[in-house]
């Protein structure tokens, strides 16, 4: 007896529970052993997230970073720290193709180092090309000179290859700006909703966020919702999906 | 008597305890708004040494970053938290004045960003030099280029004006390379020690880091004393400097 109306609760979970895939944090990319380029975000609103949907009884896939916040570990909680591009990549193409939907909440690092000279080298060069195609050698780059030259190249686009690995995916995207007016703000994440084919994009602006406040506006198609705080976020993110699901 | 027995515990206090200055945790350099270079660094040495000074009857004062592991709140225990070499700078040096010892543990960035900009943009210029004078007015550099170009200058580097700000201050600096020998180590801990007029080097190898391991070496102009964890360091720089004090 106890076990079959366990097996019931489980039968009920999971037709209620949905498989949510949130990344949250900021991605670093090494420099050298002891330097990396860091995208700042403290992952707080996607640990809220995180908590939130798991609370609710979905089954949540977090990929984050060592340093972000992190929600309480719950059964119905997975973790997974990455630190770069590459890895985020890596880890994020299998666990998209598994899960009904994505909350890409991560500040992904849109260049990563190539090479770092000093600026006389630089200058003194007949062709600048010859360095993107160079990699420093020491585990420390050192230098007594009073300017260097860091090479960077673009990091693939990591949101616009999602559609691609799973079509039927709900894809939420971020974009975050800084100071600038509500009209640019709406009409960057427009755009960003129809090139990465996603469905909803969080819009906010770095000038807008606190501790607690977060505003934000949820930018679908032919919608604009506008929300004042984390919370809401998640809990205007929550019905969305779940709404959408029982259509 | 209560009173009295009270004063005479914090006259052999005063007596006992020195002041001690600690920097601990990486500094950051902002590219922009949404962006920094971060030089790694845990902060887990430096908390150790304050928890371990000042439980021992110090009077410690602790610089450090918001991200940096910190220790427990003590009375003796005072916590400034900076980000970057400018920071620092401005913080240490009337602390410098007012401490008898400075343990700079703290990863300083050797570099600062300048300008940020295109690839095809630096590949045209006739001089680069005018790129090191430039200086970005967005608030988050966005691009499309597939490369992008970073102008970086030297940043003061502040060990080598503490004993000018203070010549009676002991001063123990830290100099941390990457796989390399153990002579190479030594000898570079040493040109340090004579540069920066220090009276102590703690020489470690990022290769021989770890959570509770950490081998260094303790370099003094006549004498190098090898150590194997945090703690170890601790209680060798504890020793030491108060062994100093009582001569």
């Amino acid at each position: 007896m106890i076990t079959f109306s366990f097996t019931k609760i489980q039968v009920f979970d999971t037709i209620k529970g949905m498989k949510i895939l949130i990344t949250s944090g900021g991605t670093s990319e090494k420099i050298d052993q002891v330097r990396s380029i860091t995208n700042h975000s403290t992952g707080q609103l996607g640990s809220i997230l995180a908590r939130y949907f798991s609370e609710k009884g979905d089954e949540v896939t977090l990929i984050t970073t060592k340093k972000a916040i992190k929600p309480e570990a719950r059964s119905n909680l997975t973790i997974q720290l990455i630190e770069n591009v590459n890895d985020l990549l890596e880890t994020l193409e299998p666990l998209v193709k598994t899960h009904q939907v994505l909350i890409h909440a991560m500040a992904v690092s849109d260049y990563t180092p190539v090479y770092m000279a000093d600026f006389e080298q630089v200058q003194k060069a007949r062709d600048l090309q010859a360095f993107l195609h160079q990699e420093n050698q020491e585990s420390k780059i050192s230098s007594s000179s009073d300017y260097q030259v860091l090479f960077l190249k673009k990091t693939p686009k990591i949101i616009s290859y999602v559609k691609d690995w799973n079509p039927t995916i709900s894809l939420i995207g971020f974009k975050l700006l800084v100071d600038v007016s509500r009209e640019e703000l709406l009409d960057v994440a427009r755009r960003s909703l129809i090139h990465n084919q996603a469905d909803l994009i969080v819009a906010n602006d770095l000038a807008d966020i606190g501790t607690e406040q977060h505003r934000a506006y949820l930018v679908e198609r032919d919608k604009v919702t506008p929300v004042a705080t984390k919370e809401e976020i998640a809990q205007t993110l929550y019905s969305y999906i779940h709404r959408r699901k029982a259509l």
